[in-house]
């Protein structure tokens, strides 16, 4: 078990496989906590720092091909940037970040998709992270098809990836939720996005409320 | 202790401090084995493989700031794809490695340098390199001022850094070298180009008598 970060911000991840629409529900919370008064900071991974962004962009090249071990480690290089220059300092000050993917994708995708050892996988998140747990996670659970006919565009290297992948990281992110069920809540992303999103407030409520009961004059 | 690679090929690493010489020498030894009939594979560290000279990029650009613990993943995942695209299958084909840097850099620069924990950096490196390990490695050792006066050309990112940070690194390789006094030979290179060259051919015989032995007919 990791200690729980000491600091007095909220910080919430959003996770689950492309297309099932985390993206569109980190934003609805955006909104909802700004309209609430607070001052949001919505982050992205891998990115979100110049350094990370650089990163980013290998890990997302279509023309590249990259070794298992090679991505797992860009991705926690990338992520450890973000840590140390955003999310570490942010919730020293107690401020809120919504954070679209944090290193339960990674445990998913690199961990159960690309079959690499889950206990490595997450002490390599110990060393990014410098043991900043989320205060909680929201896995938007869907079917692949459903996730698919979501995805606008052309697709990216991890994008590209088969059918079978995608549902070994799917099936990674529901058993990461059974292994830490007080931190990562599932919830049902077929719905439609306003049924969801009243799903996401829902849990939401808990948290938020010790948050403003620390931070609401 | 880590278990010896199973390879019947002769892998070399050089070693040392920013102008220590080692370049010189990778090439003087490439020439050398040449010269006896061996195919060279002359690599460097970070680079050698088109995603790792992307991720060199980053790891030298003067402009950025990187934080220390990103610095050390990046320069693990460029490792990581130098040695499944090269270092691994070279070896599997008993053909001979000369690297112009491998972990023991990390762990000198990153490590000892940083002042990250070193048994964090050596797990990574056992992460990175699937537990290959060098056959030889040389530490070309000389003093600040020496080193300093061969640099050519502007300094990169790592170059600029201050005078005390580069004592903690030769101090980091001398340590490396007392540790594992099999592996890492430590070799004086404030010497003329040619008498630690004659040094590095001393300490190469025994080990390219063994590979000659298997690949000679």
């Amino acid at each position: 078990m990791r200690k729980k970060a000491n600091h007095k911000g909220l910080f919430i991840t959003f996770e689950g496989i492309d297309g099932c629409g985390k993206t569109t529900q980190a934003m609805l919370t955006s909104q909802y906590l700004s309209a609430r008064g607070h001052k949001i900071n919505l982050l992205r991974e891998p990115g979100s720092t110049e350094v990370a962004e650089r990163i980013r962009k290998i890990l997302l090249a279509p023309e590249l091909t990259l070794g298992n071990t090679c991505e797992l480690l860009l991705y926690e290089a990338a992520r450890a940037e973000l840590v140390q220059r955003e999310i570490a300092p942010l919730l020293q000050r107690g401020e809120v970040i919504l954070c679209d993917r944090f290193y339960d994708s990674t445990t998913a995708y690199q961990g159960f998709g690309r079959k690499l050892d889950v206990r490595m996988v997450k002490q390599l998140h110990r060393v990014a992270t410098n043991n900043i747990v989320p205060d909680l996670t929201l896995v938007f659970d869907c079917d692949l098809d459903t996730a698919m006919s979501r995805r606008k565009g052309k697709p990216d290297r991890l994008e590209s990836q088969s059918r079978e992948f995608f549902t070994r990281v799917r099936s990674g992110f529901l058993e990461i939720a059974r292994k830490e069920r007080h931190r990562v809540k599932v919830i049902d992303a077929t719905q439609a996005a306003d049924d969801v999103f009243a799903e996401v407030i829902k849990l939401l409520k808990r948290k938020l409320r010790l948050y403003e009961s620390l931070h609401v004059a």
